[in-house]
């Protein structure tokens, strides 16, 4: 194994699960791990404390007149359940079939690493970067970026830079560069509702008060037609429609026809809004989606009870157009209206993020597509991201700066879920495409 | 403290939880106990080995053409956590505010026992029993008697009666005498519906594809319409309707008002098939409820997934005319009817019991009545119970016999639950109540 696989290894060790507060010290471990690899490349480290996890900033020696190009990352990353599903232990990365296994390996350890690495080689190779370089990575990419907005505010002079590469997203095949100029935007929204003050025996009570288990699935079951259009009144108001030319390129992107979406993701058919390809679903239309739903028993075999409480979590993609305050609000207002009688109805609000847009076609998203097409050996194809990753937005506004999308990990990666993995290929060619981009922006 | 509460006291002293494997040697030790009171009151016992726990019968001399009652109760006993909520010990009974505390006093000791006590003073003060007397206390009915069935038909002769008494319910207040005359049945369905090969990212390819958890929704939602009617084809069909004199006497039943109820419960409001009081949707009309459901996330904060999966548990209870293998046909007809485009289906079915019905009208039902009022001071409520108890109607088909439910139970005995108790009065007017009832129906 290499020198630079065995150095992430070392970062995917760390169980840096942002959402989960007894992991809090292993976040933290991360961090400081990370600033001690910042220091060997001989970049100026900063471990900035914020209300929750820290922030770890590293650039090298600041030229006036020289590009300057920030790299963003995240060192957090998702919980591991269901424990069980996965083939190797989440956090003791390993090797098969060429690829790396473990959590935060494509998602996003393995691709800020990237980075990291060609920024390494190229100085020592040629002895300096032909950019001013600031690394950005932060700890609560998971959980929101809670922290990043007052952060980048404070800093925002620190981190000025005139163009933002980020490896956070995905190939649409194996073998095919993506630059991606697109993400969706996201509002989230927990729902609790409580019926009886204590579970009910089934038998003994079935039948004369609502059930919240059922008044949760009234609930969820309300939010879509039979069709998968979204029921909720005035959700695709704003949304700005696809153009002619995205349509005309996404029908021939490799790898993006439903065929291959069924695929990989394995359901038996499509389904969602009516009239659009799988793809234009997935990167330019609105979704409402259940992420989680329970109440009563959920164990082997029978217990008749009547559960006393149930729950769902929302989470909205937003596609340009949509706002996400007013979004949720017309979500919580369409659940207010259809929440049965008998139980009583608590909606937390969740984070929020705003869709993201660029031009693909720009001199820097042109550089981008250079970098990519050498490192790769084919021209890259344009597409948006369906995923969210609101900083990209919250980064235009505050640093004033647009992002190149330069995502790394295949549709496999089994990102979010168990047996994560990236491909070794990607995590080598994805060190040159990164020695090749900054090179390219200095040209401009 | 009398010479009978001693002895019920010795009979509560013993921690026999059949559910719990290292309570085996004092479950039998249980019954060897009893095996004792039997003959120490003249009667012949004999303890029978089954796969499991043993059952105890005992009888007295069998007279021709006299009326043969049997007598049914259970000597084990539910599990006892969580054990910091008990104010006692739970196997060290102890009488505090004319309450007997301790498990077992009310499930089901204690209201066998005043059985017991019962036709030993007559036998006593008489010399012999006005009837035939069977008594059959079996070990497993806290883990659904699964021996009793064989047991039954293997002693089917042995066993053979006119009428059978079992003091296992409740009353519906304290001071009001209660004759239960009928038991919803039940018929369980499990349901999962399996989506994408595994969880997927809600961003990455949400909107697509169908999403488990909103499809067990949809699923689960189209069981009811919105005013809590079931909405399965024919479910209502063969229910036999409520008679006019259930309704007017319901209406009148201390502790049964739809106050009452929703006290108890805790629930905001009533909710139920239209038309119908909280008593009369408990004891006399069909359900179908949610016990369980499940699928994504459910733990603390946010993870956008879409469930690979998603679950529902569902039980029916079943009133007379309904029965469970056709319920459970038009259930899962209707399941498999509604499931959504681009999951997969697959239905468990899950164990089923028949309603059970007696006319409390019979002469026999007559001597209860008879004997409820006499010790009691006051004539009983006639009710139906929401709960099954399969073993009664296990009973009817295989030994031909009806039951009397003469609960002496009050709704806050905690049965089941930490400071399970029985009033001092119930057990002292239940030893009278069980005298009277053997000398009524030996007048039929």
């Amino acid at each position: 194994m290499s020198p630079e696989l065995e150095r992430l290894f070392q970062h995917l060790r760390f169980p840096s699960i942002s959402t989960d507060s007894r992991h809090i010290d292993d976040v933290r471990q991360n961090a400081e791990w990370l600033m001690g690899q910042f220091e060997s490349m001989g970049l100026t480290a900063h471990l900035y404390e914020t209300p929750g996890n820290p922030v770890v900033v590293a650039r090298n020696r600041l030229v006036e007149g020289r590009k300057t190009v920030l790299v963003y990352g995240h060192y957090d990353v998702q919980p591991v359940d269901p424990l069980e599903l996965w083939e190797s232990p989440p956090f003791e990365p390993e090797i098969r079939e060429g690829k790396i296994w473990g959590r935060g390996g494509a998602d996003n350890k393995g691709q800020h690493f990237v980075h990291m690495l060609g920024a390494e080689k190229t100085i020592r190779e040629e002895g300096d970067l032909p950019v001013n370089v600031i690394f950005l990575i932060e700890g609560e990419e998971e959980i929101g970026s809670p922290n990043l907005v007052p952060f980048l505010c404070e800093h925002r002079e620190e981190l000025a830079c005139d163009i933002i590469a980020v490896s956070d997203t995905g190939m649409v095949a194996p073998g095919v560069p993506t630059l991606g100029y697109g993400l969706r935007g996201i509002t989230c929204l927990e729902v609790m509702l409580r019926g009886p003050k204590g579970d009910l025996h089934s038998g003994v009570y079935g039948g004369c008060v609502a059930n919240p288990a059922t008044a949760a699935a009234r609930m969820v079951a309300s939010l879509h037609h039979d069709d998968g259009l979204i029921a909720v009144e005035g959700f695709y108001d704003e949304v700005v429609p696809l153009q002619d030319w995205e349509r005309e390129m996404w029908a021939s992107v490799p790898g993006a026809t439903d065929e291959d979406f069924l695929k990989t993701i394995g359901s038996p058919s499509p389904h969602g809004e009516p009239g659009y390809s799988m793809a234009e679903r997935i990167w330019a239309r609105p979704t409402v989606e259940v992420n989680g739903m329970g109440g009563g028993y959920q164990g082997e075999g029978s217990k008749t009870v009547i559960p006393a409480q149930a729950m769902f979590k929302l989470s909205c993609r937003l596609v340009p157009g949509q706002d996400p305050a007013s979004i949720q609000q017309r979500v919580e207002d369409h659940l207010r209206k259809h929440t049965p009688p008998g139980v009583t109805l608590e909606i937390k609000r969740g984070h929020s993020g705003k869709a993201y847009h660029t031009d693909p076609h720009s001199p820097f998203g042109k550089a981008a597509q250079i970098a990519l097409e050498k490192s790769f050996g084919r021209p890259p194809v344009l597409i948006r991201e369906g995923g969210s990753i609101p900083i990209i937005q919250d980064m235009k506004e505050i640093l004033g700066a647009d992002s190149l999308m330069l995502g790394l990990s295949h549709p496999d990666c089994q990102i979010h879920a168990p047996n994560e993995n990236f491909p070794v290929e990607n995590f080598e060619r994805g060190i040159e495409m990164s020695r090749i981009l900054l090179r390219e922006l200095a040209k401009i």
